[in-house]
């Protein structure tokens, strides 16, 4: 069985990276799917289609495209990860959560203890917090190919 | 038909108030839900079980505690507002949104024009975002009572 | 048993009316549910949220507020009849057919004789074909209390 | 992972053809699906098991002969685009996305400015409203390929 | 709880009143529902439409009105319970044994014993085979009211 | 797109063997599934687990044993041929119709035209009628390969 | 809105009227259902249908009758209460408890410390685990009726 | 077809390799999973996260973890068997058996005939209740092979 992990949050860092070398270094059976990360061309996207709407709406018409990514990849992953990092709001990634849920997709949050409590209810429905992506890694390995 | 709305997120300002309020003096065919609004409750009811767990787990049983109660309030609800306020992260409220849209509930985002940016992703799987309690008022009005 | 008979499509006849008087007259058991059939609100309700949008986003933001009313009728419908007038393109209405479809619901297509071919995809979900509202009364009346 | 996209709707012109052909020449990992679009075929597979029916009978046969293709391979696609003309009722293709709405599967429309009132339903579940084949090869670009 | 409880098949004997008034004389907190079970209505619904159909779309277009009555209630039913008389083919009743079946809804089979062998697959995925109506009411006695 | 039909029904013709052959000659992208149709392994493969018990029990632990092999693959089925052939009663090929339609995927019927009457039910919610072996391979050339 | 719990598990202590009427004095909006708790009638209503079976029948025979009642409350149930004592195997209890996980349906387990290991796949799914009734009682009242 | 079998419960005999290696013998079209079959990585794997917890929330960190892998491969298996052993409590594999009962997957029960009463309703939803593994090896011959 080949797994598909998908890697939610934070976009600016490098813990994707980190934990696909991880798996590839291990040569787990996975494979990995993403949002796009690359920030511009994810807000951009959208002026394919029109451009000088209002800001609701160009934000709007760029999301929903993004969407048709990440709401595919989300509904074909075995695994979801989800990524807070320190900064920024990152709504996106517990909305992610949410909808992991809500399809009973098991989900693993990655995140520092110094935002425990306010995630609470995001790891409430998680079925591991990691700290590091190195702890990602090993329960990766141990899922998909401990004997 | 009576509909059923939940009414997720924010819990420091009285947005519930008002819309519950504008509702009841329309006499719109609507019963609302919410989650446990009394934070200090919130967060303690997991003593009832047991205490003097690290941190992490105490939050964890109290969050899933609270997720009986919003989990199956936000499956039984028509429709979903999720309110997002000026402070805190509100993690739960952009997972809730994303529990609502896997499941095809309906949902109405409530937040200012300041935060229309980080939104986006939440923005984009909700029929209508509304900047006051007054708009929701509004629309549910119009969804559940207009010939 | 009450059923629930959710009315779609054309806005611009009295069918509804008529389908609605013919059930009261014959007391069957039976609750109907619509979509705002009032053109003008239904096209503006989008302004209590926001204006001066461009026409797309305009009548985006009415449909998607409407959709809250239509999607959560549809959903909680035990049949739905859909009504194709002579003029007007009616996407709308093939649309709901199309959702109902999808959902395991039950339709009835109500429309003459001269756009048979047009409509043969819509026709060959439907549970039946009707041209008169009289017929559709026959239909409910048989369908919710022959013994 | 291998995106399938249904192509819905118009079969008058060469739009299908276009996005194709712009998806092959940028090596994009989709497969395409469609309807059967030779007119004629489509109308007259029906005869295949009888003859000679009234006109409705005969359209009933060939649609659903036809629906057990088209239901088979939306219900298989990650994505579906579908394209409205300026010409004919085309109820098929708003059905056919209100079937997709009605799955959670994401559908792009392709349609002029002409035609945004009408439509407004239709696209409001849509994630992306295009103008050109060009437009829709650009998306699914980006969702299938950027990093 | 009020059960709601579909009673299925054979339409020449009176096992249905022999359940029902089982059921009442012991003030059993059951709902009963069932298909139309008078022949000539039930196979000439269909002209109520239209006439001077060939055979098979006469009995296609009866057949489909009275499939939006016994479609919605075996939906809507928490027990079906399925009669095979020793008589006629009674396709239509082990369709609709395979219909709760896959909807994963509980149902009961009802007849004789020189029939046990034919009825092997449909008999498999019951959660009983009763041989007289006094067997189903007790059944549904105990199931409804034991405490 | 390789299409998985399942062939379900009689197993005293060879109308299994003429639909594969015709579908070969083709080469149709088909993979075609059935139930075990070795009449004397199909009733005692119980007997494995054991023997001498009533006949019904006899029945019922052959029976469940098949359903492990036919209900997994209607599941996975894309399409459903369903043959009544002129001998015995065929309950179970009634029964395979009604888990399709429950299930939403397409199936075709196979018989003559003197049991119309009787399968009114089952034709009802089937996308075709065939009489014959070819008329189905027409059907299935055109479905999976027609442009 | 009233709320429905379903008390699954041990049969051999009281711990249900221990919640029924702590429920009861605090008058929380709250259906109660259960299987059926006369363990000689639960075992023997089989009798009912057939007698003389050898045991793996008889009790097969009773257990699917039983589960006509458990399987429909279950999928009925907002939360369920599920309890293991100390003396017995009790696998129905774990049964119940997979079968709501699998709904996604929330459940709570109640029972001593000393099982904490050989449940802990069963705890694992639990949105709490209880020690005592009226702990039980204490989340109860939270969830249905805490502001 | 290749089929995916899951093999659930008790880990301290070799049931597992006597299935599989039968069935290898047998060049059988499966593909078996399972879970960790280590007790002592499975019960500690939690540790890969953090350590000196309370024991319940030892055994709650590991056990969530461990249903990562047993959650996604009961519900990607074709066929589940559950082994009950004469040790332990077992509860795991009568969790398993009822999250298969949920999800309409087949299963099939191995065990002796000394458990026969108290797994009375875990083999009610089972379609095969095996005393071998031999027995077992029979049945997916059968099920995968037999033409």
């Amino acid at each position: 069985m080949i797994w598909t992990v998908y890697l939610s949050g934070e976009i600016h860092s490098d813990w994707r990276e980190q934990i696909q070398q991880g798996a590839a270094a291990l040569d787990l059976p996975i494979e990995f799917t993403s949002p796009v990360t690359d920030h511009a061309s994810s807000d951009d996207i959208g002026n394919v289609l029109s451009t000088d709407d209002k800001p609701f709406w160009k934000d709007h018409q760029s999301a929903r495209i993004n969407s048709i990514r990440t709401q595919t990849q989300i509904q074909a992953a075995d695994v979801v990860v989800v990524r807070f990092g320190d900064k920024y709001k990152q709504w996106n990634a517990a909305f992610d959560a949410g909808y992991a849920a809500a399809m009973g997709t098991p989900y693993i949050t990655l995140h520092g203890e110094d935002i425990i409590h306010p995630l609470k209810e995001v790891d409430a429905a998680a079925l591991a917090w990691a700290q590091t992506p190195e702890q990602v890694v090993e329960i990766l390995k141990y899922v998909t190919t401990k004997k």
